[in-house]
């Protein structure tokens, strides 16, 4: 028997309950509007109102001030790799430079070098990306367009803490994919933040991105409209048609974090309470069990570990799917397995998780 | 009281009811696996057994040869005028050329025009866009990269019959976001055919393209790799997170195409037959109603007209509104009013609507 709420997908992933529901009575018949949310004009009244919520929901969740644009993209973190260099790398500063910190954060940093020039400031391919950098640390040139880095790799499992600031005021722009409303954050400390909905925020297919509004001042004109951050923010994120249905889950899991979960410090503390249980448990395995991020740079999402071998990772993923528990498969950069601990994930989820760990160490030890 | 089954809209619109209550069922729980289909992994099993399905069912439906690749894309249409120059209108051939043949053409034309050089083959606007010209006489550069055109222009009404070829064998590459799948088509005319969903596909999120391979191998090597066509091909519509609930839906509609309509040849037969009887219908209301569109250009898949102007345009659809009819507002361009009659629109709504036509003129006469 499987289930939701044993779902540790890396992403798309687990869902709350009642956000689910809420999604599922939508299909057949809004209640606003009587009429199945996927049958919902992009040009409706509702729709409207629906990306006003969705915005004021997620600016008073994070404390954003007017300083920043919040628009909906489509996409997914993968075309921001390409368009952050378009819009910002401008030929009246040094090139980009990016920390290659884990799977994805390299593939960002690739990506901005077809696009034009950029600079690694910091690659932890050598040491088999099993450790972070301190930002504030990293050699910068001080006109550098911007310090990109990942703030929580999903593959690996390694999770930066939110740094004072680059070198230099360098801007930052973070990808925030896998950690995006799982903590507060001092977004005053970036120039953008942008996430996909796929972990923390809803299904696949809506992507939020958080910009300083002095940064779209660089934005060369030369760009096609739909690659220009600026059309999509003149279009209140509508210029053209938005995946309506993916925004209204998301607005949906912003009323569960703000009414029944309680904003994003009580998050955070749930968050760290199950990571805890996790670490806590893998770590009295001893030596039959290995986590691949070192104990500082752990991270609160994801954690990526291993038994040893296939066999017996492949054996472990059988005994906790006897439990109802999926979603356990390493990503194929790494193999392994990696239990993702999204805001959705409860704790009782864990419990169940941990609990399936011990009894499997203890029974081949 | 509003109603699905009374959902006159653009898009995105109705979908067929049994869709519709196949997906409200796979949001709690998918038959095949158990768990939501919001949470459902894009590396998964079932996911990947779905992209294979859904590429089957329209190569089937369509009749595609290999020819073609066939992939699943973000970003909609729109996304789409700029990356087709971008891949396609290489410096070994003449400007691209477009044919301007109402709102949604225009806007192709004119990114297509900030990525490099386009021209414009034709172009309605002096006329008001109620026509379209013969793709087969237009006047072309011999070695020009393609002809680009909307085969249905949703705003204006207006629809292309499939064109033998273009002038000089010119690679055709059409827009069919309104017209997809409303009837049988000979895919082989085409170079490119692309079209998104949240007409007749399914949910607003993911756009369908077949490309003919022997274009692929146009693209530079210089393109951002998300926004180079090879690599969504080479990973199989995988290469970063799909929009894994959009690409379920439109799947379900494929099967209903397949099932329960009998196939494009089927869904002519229907969708020519709703067409039929609304021009009837407002042909018969005499002066009291226009038609945008001239005669033999008016589309199967949209009708705009007005009742001559906006008071009365409002009351009608208030009227409308009374019978459960939603969704007949015109675009924010032209004004008016819109009926669209896509797949999903039944014979049965086609009549209410048709009765509420009649009746008002009556009232108003």
């Amino acid at each position: 028997m499987t289930s939701n709420a044993l779902n540790f997908s890396g992403g798309p992933g687990a869902l709350p309950e009642v956000v689910l529901r809420q999604a599922h009575e939508a299909i057949v018949a809004l209640p606003e509007t009587g009429v199945s949310v996927l049958g919902m004009s992009h040009r409706s009244d509702w729709f409207h109102a629906l990306l006003d919520e969705a915005e004021r929901n997620l600016r008073t969740l994070l404390g954003v001030s007017d300083r920043y644009a919040l628009i909906f993209l489509q996409g997914g973190s993968s075309l921001l790799f390409a368009t952050i260099p378009m819009n910002f790398a401008t030929r009246r500063h040094a090139p980009p430079a990016y920390v290659n910190s884990g799977y994805w954060s390299s593939r960002a940093s690739a990506e901005a070098a077809r696009v034009g020039t950029a600079r690694v400031a910091w690659c932890g391919r050598d040491t088999g990306f099993r450790r972070l950098p301190a930002l504030e640390q990293l050699a910068l040139a001080p006109d550098a367009a911007y310090l990109h880095y990942v703030s929580n790799e999903t593959v690996e499992g390694l999770q930066f803490d939110t740094p004072a600031a680059a070198p230099h005021d360098v801007p930052l722009v973070v990808d925030m994919s896998s950690d995006f409303l799982s903590r507060p954050l001092d977004t005053s400390r970036f120039s953008m933040i942008y996430a996909h909905a796929q972990k923390n925020l809803g299904p696949a297919g809506v992507t939020v991105a958080l910009i300083d509004r002095a940064l779209l001042e660089r934005v060369p004109d030369s760009l096609p409209g739909i690659l220009d951050f600026r059309t999509h923010v003149t279009h209140g994120s509508n210029y053209n048609t938005p995946p309506v249905f993916a925004i209204y889950v998301l607005t949906l899991v912003t009323r569960w974090l703000r009414d029944e979960i309680g904003g994003l410090a009580a998050m955070q503390r749930i968050n760290d309470r199950k990571a805890l249980r996790l670490y806590d448990t893998l770590d009295a395995l001893g030596d039959a069990v290995a986590v691949h991020a070192e104990q500082p740079w752990r991270s609160r999402m994801n954690a990526a570990f291993t038994f040893g071998d296939a066999r017996l990772d492949g054996a472990f993923a059988a005994a906790a799917a006897q439990r109802g528990i999926i979603g356990l498969d390493g990503h194929r950069s790494l193999g392994g397995l990696r239990a993702s601990l999204y805001n959705a994930v409860t704790p009782g989820a864990v419990d169940t998780l941990c609990e399936a760990l011990t009894e499997f160490a203890v029974a081949h030890a």
